[in-house]
């Protein structure tokens, strides 16, 4: 039987009342996303679609200009080829799905829907490198991915997702690691000026890196309600893949070696951060950058409008789009002025644009933003170049807010009692020392909910410092949050 | 046990030799694409996944001129969903692959992975369609698909693919027809006016027609080999899965109606028809618009070039670059540039760019042409323009080779003795009249493996003729080909 899907809900619920219910509201009433009739397989609707337009767009710009280039591996793989990464198999083979039959006839070894490609890429980097000339590989794959997942969320967890893995593999460990840190860097870059979300950068503890890395790097958001979602992760694969996949090259000494890898990605994941850092109790609120629509207008239709007002809103479209502006014009006649403004509110677009008979006659619009509800006239005269200060200003407040919000929920603290208090209420993330042993940081937990989000770069000194948990030496700062 | 990779060829088979090997050579050896370690499926690689985003990026371009948006949808479908609609069953049930375990669970009902979406599509438009307001939806989906195959060819057939594929609901039949020839016509003047093939259009037969369409049509096109490959196909599915799927809307007159819905795709088999139609026993040949590399530049490494000829070679390439010529400099200097030159005729790059000490020294470049092999000289000054215009020069002349090819391997005949004659030699397509019945194009293929293609659009009038194969009255003429 396949799911039954319920119906699009008519009202949103207030997000204090139930952050989760909020976001699921928003995501489906805004039809950025949809349940499917596959159990934890969502739809991409088009308005949720041309936001991942947006984000392939921009960052696949970042990787052409760091030197990658796209490429197309098998959906499926062989079981013998996963079962080869000893701890990549332990993480991965749980959640994976099992394809067995091709057609009518049982295949006689199983395939995986791929939940990442490393083994894969592995195989195919093992024919094609020989020579140190070969290296490096710089490749970037766009492509949808299955992980079995018994509880999911629209975009923040689905069985099917869609992302980017970068594959890289090097002549030299120092290499491998600058490629590491570059791509976390594209990707702070690429969050916090293009979605206007502010992350935090660091390291993976072991208990939390990649099956198969030997480090895991990533960047990590703070939600709307205190929890935060690690955003991108970049993984050292070191030697690990390049020796179980026999990746090997002739080195500039003639000697044959192992290549050293790296692995990136970032996931649809990122429009549910938009949708949760941004929004509030009217719906979306998009930063223009990320926006479908950057500006809707809506004519106001009184008396003969479509031969008057009608004509200067065309007008004034045809001007924006060719400042490569991304507008629309709402003229249906089937809908109330009213009725638009609530709807291109509640889909998050960054500026409406009024156009009315008593505007033309003065020569103006009214402009309303979505982030702050505040309204004011333009006039038509260098309309575009005003419509586009007004988004540069919404794209920066946007970032402002956010990193408001964030700085307001960020404490520290070496307190254990101090810290499962926070944790209680709406908590953000703690920065506090910590002992380096795994076990502490399961206890703290399962004690809170809260997991390290990541080891701060050019974290303060912990010398003198005891860990939060057990009081021995701490040998770090560590970023904790409850998480998505 | 996964799939032994053979060594990529070291030399091209030649095309008289054996056509299909050479194919493969080509597409190996030039590094489009390649075998993997799972059966029927291929790796495109870099070079080759460069033409695929060039195709993208020109149908997308031409999608979202004509109304369309992009949506996703799920990868998986259900058993129960798949099995609804009756001959789209029949048609794809013996050729899916089958999710039977996610994790470590059997599933209560098995999945498919999607060999084409309008099941799960129709699905979804069954909730979202309520009223003729919500119509016409014009969604795309760019996606893989699953189909299983005893025998594989890459790029033309292969158990995973990539492709496009248009899904739209109208009101109306009249408008449902309308999408289906407008988004055949956008396929024709694509692969036209940018891949440099000539195709026919026209409508399939019933016995090879889209499972559950009412209609089919295609475009057909010519290879080196006079064999016959379908470069693309658009459907008017009637309201036969509106009516499994229950997609209902009330109409203007407040009744109930089934929507009438089209699908249309193209796949990475475009790659394997430039090759094909294109290349010649040096490799590849590509047309300017697909080409990764319109351009390369090959310095020659005389005296202190990279002191002299460099720069110059630098500047060129940045002025071409700025009028936004694909252009590569291919500065290496662990190969000579005998190396180079073969390397990129092979890759099939339009147009290869010398500059030596003494071109420097008369201010002038050597141009070699990959498709007639000539090489010329042209001044510096104004190399932009002049390079533009050999592009277009070049483009052109490869449609213009492609027809004429087609049209020296084009047929007319009544006769079934002259008709099994020309199948037998290098083919061609061959237009014949046909009486219509399923039987005699079964006997027909059963005789010569030929097939038809299509029934020609506008197709002269088949009055007092008889059919090729069975002598009774002919209703139309259709065309012929042997087909890949």
């Amino acid at each position: 039987m396949s799911e039954a899907i319920p119906d699009l809900p008519t009202e949103i619920t207030p997000q204090s009342q139930d952050f989760a219910r909020w976001y699921v509201d928003v995501v489906r009433r805004a039809e950025l996303a949809d349940y499917s009739p596959v159990k934890g397989c969502m739809v991409i609707r088009p308005y949720g679609y041309a936001m991942w337009e947006l984000i392939q767009q921009g960052l696949d710009r970042r990787f052409k200009a760091t030197g990658h280039v796209n490429a197309y591996f098998p959906l499926f793989i062989p079981e013998s080829l996963l079962m080869k990464e000893v701890e990549h198999v332990e993480g991965f083979a749980p959640q994976v799905a099992w394809v067995t039959h091709g057609g009518t006839e049982k295949l006689e070894e199983r395939l995986v829907v791929r939940p990442t490609s490393e083994t894969i890429i592995g195989t195919m980097y093992a024919k094609w490198v020989q020579s140190w000339r070969d290296l490096p590989i710089l490749i970037n794959q766009w492509a949808n991915v299955v992980r079995w997942e018994k509880v999911t969320r629209l975009f923040l967890r689905t069985t099917e997702f869609l992302w980017q893995e970068g594959h890289t593999a090097h002549e030299t460990e120092e290499e491998a690691q600058e490629e590491t840190l570059r791509m976390l860097g594209v990707y702070k870059e690429f969050v916090e000026s293009e979605l206007a979300i502010p992350v935090l950068d660091g390291q993976k503890t072991e208990s939390e890196k990649f099956a198969g890395a030997a480090r895991t790097y990533s960047i990590e958001a703070l939600m709307g309600d205190g929890r935060a979602l690690q955003a991108g992760t970049s993984h050292n694969l070191g030697q690990n893949f390049a020796k179980v996949y026999d990746i090997k090259f002739q080195g500039r000494d003639k000697s044959l070696q192992y290549v050293w890898g790296t692995s990136w990605g970032v996931t649809t994941r990122l429009i549910g951060a938009v949708v949760m850092v941004h929004g509030d109790d009217g719906g979306l609120t998009l930063p223009p950058r990320i926006a479908p629509y950057q500006v809707v207008i809506v004519p106001i239709p009184r008396g003969n409008w479509r031969e008057t007002v009608l004509p200067k809103a065309q007008a004034i479209r045809d001007e924006l789009a060719a400042r490569g502006i991304r507008v629309h014009i709402d003229d249906r006649d089937t809908q109330t002025p009213g009725w638009k403004f609530n709807e291109w509110e509640l889909r998050g677009v960054p500026l409406r644009m009024e156009i009315g008979p008593k505007d033309l006659e003065k020569s103006q619009v009214v402009l309303a933003r979505r982030d702050t509800r505040e309204k004011s006239s333009a006039p038509m005269e260098g309309i575009g170049g005003h419509v586009e200060e007004r988004l540069n200003e919404i794209q920066q407040a946007l970032y402002d807010r956010a990193l408001k919000f964030r700085e307001e929920h960020t404490s520290s603290t070496d307190s254990y009692a101090e810290f499962q208090a926070i944790m209680e209420g709406r908590p953000g993330f703690v920065i506090s020392p910590w002992c380096g042993s795994a076990a502490c940081e399961a206890a703290i937990k399962a004690d809170t909910q809260a997991t390290i989000r990541s080891i701060p770069f050019n974290s303060p000194s912990a010398d003198g410092k005891v860990c939060l948990k057990c009081g021995s030496p701490a040998t770090v700062y560590a970023w904790f949050a409850k998480a998505y």
